[in-house]
C-alpha cells in the first residue's frame, strides 16, 4: 500500500542569493517522500554512505517516511554542490560526487514491490527499468529524469517512459526530447512516441498536464520571497502523487486536483533551505496552499452572447 | 458610450518561419479594435497617410469600427518591418518608419472625450497624458506602453501609469520598470508605486492580474501551430477591454472573465498574419475559445481531511 520512492538520498551544498547550506538533507527522494508522506504511506529505496547523518535519518523518520529500503553501504553519502543566480531559475551544478551512488541496484521487497503508486526519481533509466521489472503491477507509476540522460541513454529512457503511466518532464526537458520549441507541439510529439500522460513543470510559469484526451494548466503559487528552489520538481511529484494514491481506485483518477496538491507542495519547499519547509507543515497549511492555488485561477461563470 | 482606442495604424511587413506578409494592416490600435468590436462598440483614434489601402480602411469600416477619428495626413503611413525566429517568441524589429506618425497629436471629438472605456495604445507617453487631459471620466482607463518608453521618459510614463486604472505590461517590461527580476516582487513594487490593477502579459506562459486584494492567473491557450504572434498583446486588451465596457457598471468589474476574454482574442489573433482571424471570427467561434480558455485550468473541489 501507499507510495514507493526509488531515487536518491544524497548531501546538498546549496549556494543561493539568500545564504548557503552545506551537506544538507537533499536528493530526489528525500523531497518526495517528505511531501508524499502528508498525503499517504511512503517507502523509500536509495542507498548511503556511512557518513550520512543520525539526525537526517531521525528526520525522514519522525516524519513517518518508511526507511526500510535506506540501504547503508561503506562509503561516502552521494553529494551534489549548486549555485543559483539572482533570478532563482534553474541550478548550476558545481560538482557531483556519486559515491555509494554509483553502485546502486535497487532491491524491491515483497511489500515494496506491491506498493499501490512508484515513483522513479531522476536515476539512470537502467535502474528505472530494473524496479519496473521488479513491480507487481502498481496502480499508478510514474517517471521523472533529466537532460543527461536524455543525452546518454535516450532508448532506454523512452522504454521507460512508454511503460509508466505519468512521465514528470521540466519544459527544458520536455523540448529536448521532443525536438520541438513550441511545448503544446512538444507534448503532442511525445504522446505521439507513445507516453500516456505528461506532466511539464515550467517553474515559476506553472505546470501542464497532457494526456490524449485532457489538457489542464497549474499556475504556480506566486512567491514573492523565493529562497531555494532545490527539490521543488521532487516535492511537486511528492504532492501529485501522494494525492493520486490517496485518493482511492478511481476510475479516473483526479489529474487535475493533483496537479494543485503537487504545486502547492512545491512551493511550500521553496520556503526554505533543503525539504525544512516538508517537514514542518502542518495539514491546515498544507489545506490553505492548496485552496490558494486553486484559487488562483478560479474563473467564475462567463456568459457572452444569450 | 463605447471603447476609445488611441494607437497607431500601421502597415506592416513581418518575417516568420510560416511566412511573409508585406504592408498589411497592423499597428496596435488595428488590432484592438478588431479584437474589441466582437464585444462592444468601439472608436478609434489614430493617423495614416495618404497612402494607406482602401481595402485596409474598408476593413475596419466592415467590421464596425468607428473610424471617425482616423485622420489622413498628407504623407506616408507608419511602417513596422520585424521578424520572429523558430520559437515564435519576441519581435526582432528590423525597422520603423513613424511617417505621419511623427507629428501625432491626438484631438478627441465631443463624443470621444464622453467613451465610457479609454485605452492609451503603445505610443510616446506625452501624448497618453494628452488624452486622459481631455478625456471626460471615463469608467475604465487602461495603458500599455513598450521599454523605449520604460528608458526615454520614464518619468511621464509613471505619471500615465498611475492615472489609469489598469496598466497592461508584458513580462519584460513589469522587470524593466520594477526593477525586480522575480514577477510577483516586481507586481509588488509596482503597485506599491502607485499603479491600481497590472495585468502582466507572459505570452505562451499566459498573464497575471495583480490588485491590492486580488491575484489571478490565466493559462494562455496552448496552441500547436503558431502562425504570427504580432499584436497578440493589443488583441488581449481589445478582449479585456471589450468585455469589462459590455459588462456595464458593476461596482465590481469581472476582470477575472475579462483576462480569459482577452487571452481568447490573443490566441485567435496569432493563428493567422494580420488581424484576418479578428477580423473574421464569428460569435461562436469566439464563445468556444472563451469556454476552452476558461476550462484549462478549471480544477474541481479538493477534498484533503475531513
Amino acid at each position: 500500500m501507499g507510495v514507493l520512492v526509488v531515487g536518491s538520498v544524497a548531501l546538498d551544498s546549496i549556494h543561493t542569493p539568500h545564504g548557503v547550506v552545506q551537506d544538507a538533507l537533499g536528493g530526489s527522494a528525500s523531497y518526495f517522500s517528505l511531501a508524499a508522506r502528508h498525503f499517504t504511506p511512503v517507502q523509500v529505496v536509495a542507498v548511503v554512505g556511512e557518513d550520512f547523518p543520525p539526525a537526517s535519518l531521525a528526520l525522514l523518520r519522525r516524519c513517518g517516511v518508511d526507511t526500510g529500503g535506506l540501504a547503508v553501504q561503506p562509503g561516502r553519502t552521494f553529494r551534489w554542490t549548486g549555485e543559483y543566480g539572482a533570478d532563482l531559475g534553474y541550478a548550476r551544478t558545481l560538482a557531483t560526487e556519486l559515491n555509494v551512488f554509483a553502485g546502486f541496484h535497487p532491491a524491491l521487497s515483497g511489500e515494496q514491490r506491491r506498493a499501490r503508486t512508484l515513483f522513479l526519481a531522476n536515476i539512470d533509466p537502467e535502474l528505472q527499468l530494473e524496479v519496473l521489472d521488479q513491480a507487481e503491477r502498481p496502480r499508478l507509476a510514474a517517471c521523472d529524469t533529466m537532460n543527461y540522460w536524455i543525452d546518454s541513454k535516450r532508448e532506454v529512457l523512452l522504454e521507460v517512459l512508454r511503460r509508466v503511466d505519468v512521465c514528470l518532464l521540466n519544459d527544458a526537458e520536455a523540448r529536448q526530447l521532443s525536438g520541438e520549441a513550441q511545448l503544446p507541439r512538444a507534448a503532442r510529439v511525445l504522446l505521439e512516441m507513445g507516453m500516456k500522460r505528461l506532466v511539464i513543470k515550467k517553474g515559476e510559469h506553472g505546470a501542464l498536464y497532457f494526456s490524449h484526451d485532457d489538457r489542464f494548466f497549474c499556475p504556480a503559487f506566486p512567491h514573492e520571497q523565493l529562497v531555494d528552489p532545490t527539490g521543488a520538481g521532487d516535492s511537486f511529484a511528492g504532492g501529485f502523487l501522494g494525492y493520486l494514491d490517496r485518493e482511492g481506485d478511481a476510475a479516473a483518477p483526479p489529474f487535475r486536483q493533483a496537479m494543485v496538491c503537487g504545486t502547492a507542495m512545491a512551493s511550500l519547499c521553496v520556503e526554505a533551505f533543503s525539504p525544512q519547509r516538508l517537514a514542518e507543515a502542518t495539514r491546515s497549511e498544507i489545506a490553505e496552499r492548496v485552496r490558494a492555488v486553486r484559487a488562483l485561477a478560479h474563473v467564475p461563470e462567463i456568459e457572452l452572447w444569450k
